[in-house]
């Protein structure tokens, strides 16, 4: 069975936003996003596959179509095919996200 | 912006395993699923579709392709397409999981 523990898969790098992937096919992928403070993946847009943001950790400010919103652990974000969307860590503190995407762009 | 939070998008249900969705569609859904102790998700198959299951709450057993493992919070599972795969709570205590399979089947 292929499992993995997030808080034992989710390094931080000091340089950018750290991506480290779970799972992966063609149909999605499964990544854990690490951003210290000041981190953030700049926004960007999918023609064709959708994203779901999951806050594990921190609280890291969501950007959907011009909407920006600050959120805490246990909320989700749909970024749906199409959207301009990104996150960036404004917050003092470490932010970790449980992040799909489908398809596989 | 579409946002949920999953500790009030999460009802549990007497009868059986309760599927909340938070976000749907034809690529993907992202599901909360909450199950009682007792409760379960038999095992099944999508020929097409992965499933990523990420524990909460709890401690649920899942099964893929006839391994099973109990698996507390920050834990994912992978079950790609065509496997077996199924959930179970066999404890004492509340399950609570998010789900996202791509694509829709």
């Amino acid at each position: 069975m292929h499992v993995h523990h997030v808080g034992r898969h989710s390094d931080f790098a000091a340089a950018k936003m750290a991506k480290n992937n779970l799972f992966e096919s063609e149909r999605m992928f499964c990544d854990v996003y690490c951003l210290e403070p000041g981190q953030a993946q700049r926004v960007h847009a999918h023609a064709a596959s959708d994203k779901v943001y999951y806050v594990i950790e921190g609280a890291p400010t969501f950007e959907v179509d011009g909407e920006r919103q600050s959120l805490g652990p246990g909320n989700a974000v749909w970024a749906p095919a199409g959207s301009d969307h990104g996150v960036a860590n404004e917050s003092g503190d470490r932010a970790r996200l449980l992040v799909v995407m489908a398809p596989r762009p």
